[in-house]
């Protein structure tokens, strides 16, 4: 897409009103009405002389009764200043500007927040019950993502398809990079951040346009209730990006943070791959963390992604652990040792290309999905198939190929119907199950296939018990209710899973009580 | 079997000749012949009162030109001793006994020991290129065995079914316990090694019967080449045998070596999950190694089995580690430790019953003799289906049931068609292979699917390449010699193996030399 193309598409959706969910005011005279969890953003002319990125700083205050909430805002070119704020509550709010420009100082304005009506609109999501998510509102929120590192700043027919891809698939969350990385062809020719004149970099600026077709696009994915995993450093670079002073990757990041962050879809990756930008060191790290947490008013979640060696998700600004690894046997070590939810964000791709991380069957990416998910963590999609035509690979926004999306849509929709509040894995089982004690028993079994197996259910309890075939897709109900040591005749193949959901109390038991199991 | 049947057989055996690997001398005027590798016996009548087994001591010292061997002989019942050899030279054998009883001492004799003609006589496996095994006679044998327990104490039914399968799934060595597990039915009625009279055990002597129907059973896996890895104790136990004092458990290592060491079949395990006989401890297990070599002249191979801690394979004594484990990507750093060659002896079972090492897949079973081997090492079978008739299990000795030994006797065919040394891994592949550097590369992509794959061959040898399917059993020649990077098509399913054998040298190399492979 070129520069005037997006100019003319900001213009179009200003006028046609193509992004309902955000509402602009040209201050300080509005009376607009936002939702909660919407976007407000104020538009203010101000100074274009110097470098207003650098030298203009502006900021606004919004009070809602007792309270209080100052945020940053951005110098977006062409003499346009923008301050932008998401209302986590309802009711009349009024703003105060501040800025080291007389002309954008001081500005006064009110909205009303209303209660959400956009479909699907539940807020941002948060950690809830230690181990797993939610929406802001309460809604339950269990992470069934993919991996579309490019699709900010693809073309929109990579765009288009990418995002198709992920709504057929009810992917709800997805990874993308803020800055760019090489696409094949001329990179001199991608879309930039930075300004670029000759291959020198000016890091003192940006290209509000980049910014732009981001916005166009974490918009999208908005609308499509997909949360936008948002990667702000990574080691795939033709640019010098990944190595610039320790003063500009800051820049950047304040900079993305005031524009990004009151998107309600957004969660901030600090990096990809950290170790692999060699250029920083650990400190770099802890700091991109300590500045996002001071900057963005809404608190987003925050999380770091790895190759080798994992970040000590124990330290406090990490929300959740964001994995590259498959060894789900460590999920309860994990899991105990951070108290916090995990992603296994990497666990390679389904695809066909040469690298060992990149050809999954989709029978192994499916298994991994649900490994992950009996030991009480997450897991994420990715996809690359060999690109024989200059086609985009799906990890680089594109055409989905893979046959494990809608196993993955599958045991996303089995997920939301049995729980509300997340799986939770026992203390070595002898046979993988996750639930809630008492309650609700997922069992995967694995590369296992007992013809039978004697289920050791709780005595207080009577449960219903389903066969799920997780390639096939097929629910079979057991006849009957169990209860206590329970055997079930199971299909003799193996990937095969059964749920066993309460559906009465058993006040008095005369069914056999489920011994300790048989050791090996 | 009864004892009367035993005893007739024992009387038919001698009548007939049709054990004609063993010649029996009635010393001291034999001029017996027997071939090298074969077993040569003396039997004297002697001492009937009093209690023979403990109060009569009886060597044999065999010479050949200026070499001695001392070998122990054993009490048999009905007044008759035997001492067994088991020569591994050709030449003129003599030799005189020695004896606390006057009647069995300084009797003298001599045999010839012919080159061997039996097929299949290749002498005892020994340790061979560090991580391997061999014949005496230098013929390469590569372990791919089975586990059937009972095999040596089951009714000759189940015997006979179990050697049957052996024979037709090509097994080469099978795992069986010399100390009887309970069985089923009547613990009181299975032929037991002690005298035993009202549930109480007269440890100070043996049931010659018993040890006789192991022998019969132990010459029949002989003649099918099937070696014979003795496990010596083991906690499976209905009659307390695996909780004797240790004067009891020594009394019967020295008896089961003296009267078993002769056949060239034998390997010593000292334990089946030596960790789960709670009333030994350490010190007991390594005196059982000392006192198997100290009383075995012939030196065969010895390990010992564990269930969870590994007992320190870099003793002495150990000639080679048997695992319950399938962390195949562990096996580097055991090599390294240890030194020795690897066999994971257990690595789960296939079949369908409720314990989780019980019912494996047999693509999965096929999948981890693939991955123990290109890993440096060794698997073996088992397998146990539910029994619902009473019949027999695999692992008991049994019918057959699985599909994953026709898959295992194709992979052996492979390994020794390709190597006459055994298969050793790189250091960290990229894709998991063995072979031998220069020479020969068995790549195993396991859940890996590439569509093509650019394979790091040396450019200083042209090879020649075979797609394996390891399930389908084909074997599909590449067109073409390949030298340097070469870039295969690939079957783009998961599982498949390629294996690139030298065919010439290239004293000019022209192809692209071999790239440092790419990190992910």
């Amino acid at each position: 897409m070129h520069r005037r193309d997006l100019l003319k598409l900001g213009a179009a959706t200003l006028a046609t009103g193509l992004t309902p969910a955000i509402a602009r005011a040209t201050a300080p005279e509005s009376a607009a009405t936002v939702e909660q969890w919407g976007l407000f953003e104020i538009t203010l002319p101000g100074p274009s002389t110097g470098n207003p990125f650098k030298e203009v700083t502006l900021t606004a205050t919004f009070t809602l009764e007792h309270r209080t909430v100052q945020v940053t805002g951005f110098y977006d070119g062409d003499a346009t200043y923008r301050i932008r704020f998401m209302p986590d509550a309802t009711g009349r709010w009024t703003y105060q500007t501040a800025s080291s420009a007389p002309e954008l100082a001081g500005k006064t304005g009110a909205f009303t927040c209303t209660a959400p009506t956009t479909p699907g609109n539940h807020g941002p999501v948060i950690v809830r019950h230690e181990y797993h998510f939610q929406h802001a509102d309460g809604t339950p929120y269990f992470p069934f993502g993919t991996t579309t590192y490019a699709y900010l700043f693809t073309s929109d027919a990579n765009a288009d398809l990418s995002l198709e891809g992920m709504k057929q698939a009810r992917f709800n969350k997805t990874r993308i990079c803020v800055l760019p990385k090489p696409l094949g062809g001329d990179r001199e020719k991608q879309i930039l951040p930075f300004p670029r004149a000759n291959t020198i970099n000016d890091l003192t600026r940006f290209n509000p346009t980049y910014f732009q077709l981001l916005e166009k696009r974490l918009l999208a994915l908005q609308q499509a209730n997909i949360q936008a995993d948002l990667i702000l450093f990574h080691p795939y670079d033709a640019w010098g990006y990944k190595s610039m002073p320790a003063e500009a990757d800051d820049f950047y990041l304040r900079y993305a943070i005031a524009r990004l962050s009151a998107y309600r879809n957004v969660w901030w990756a600090i990096a990809n791959e950290y170790d692999l930008v060699k250029s920083k060191t650990m400190s770099d790290w802890d700091r991109f963390f300590r500045i996002t947490a001071a900057e963005d008013p809404y608190s987003h979640l925050r999380s770091i992604h790895h190759s080798g060696p994992i970040y000590d998700n124990s330290k406090p600004w990490v929300t959740h652990a964001s994995l590259q690894r498959y060894d789900f046997e460590n999920t309860a070590e994990r899991r105990a040792a951070w108290r916090k939810p995990i992603i296994y964000d990497e666990m390679q791709y389904e695809g066909d290309i040469d690298r060992r991380w990149g050809n999954l069957s989709a029978e192994e990416m499916t298994r991994r999905f649900w490994l992950a998910l009996v030991n009480g963590a997450y897991g994420s999609h990715g996809e690359v198939f060999i690109s024989e035509n200059g086609e985009a690979s799906w990890s680089d926004a594109g055409r989905l190929r893979g046959d494990s999306p809608a196993r993955i849509a599958f045991l996303r929709a089995l997920v939301e119907k049995i729980t509300a509040a997340g799986l939770n894995a026992p203390e070595n089982p002898y046979y993988l199950n996750a639930g809630t004690p008492g309650q609700l028993y997922l069992y995967y079994l694995d590369d296992h296939r007992p013809a039978r197996y004697d289920f050791p259910l709780p005595t207080t309890a009577n449960f219903r018990a389903t066969l799920i075939d997780p390639w096939d897709m097929t629910v079979t109900p057991v006849p009957g209710t169990h209860s206590g040591k329970s055997r079930i005749q199971l299909p003799g193949k193996p990937y095969q899973a059964i749920v066993f959901e309460k559906i009465s109390d058993n006040h008095n038991p005369h069914t056999e009580a489920a011994k300790p199991e048989a050791l090996d």
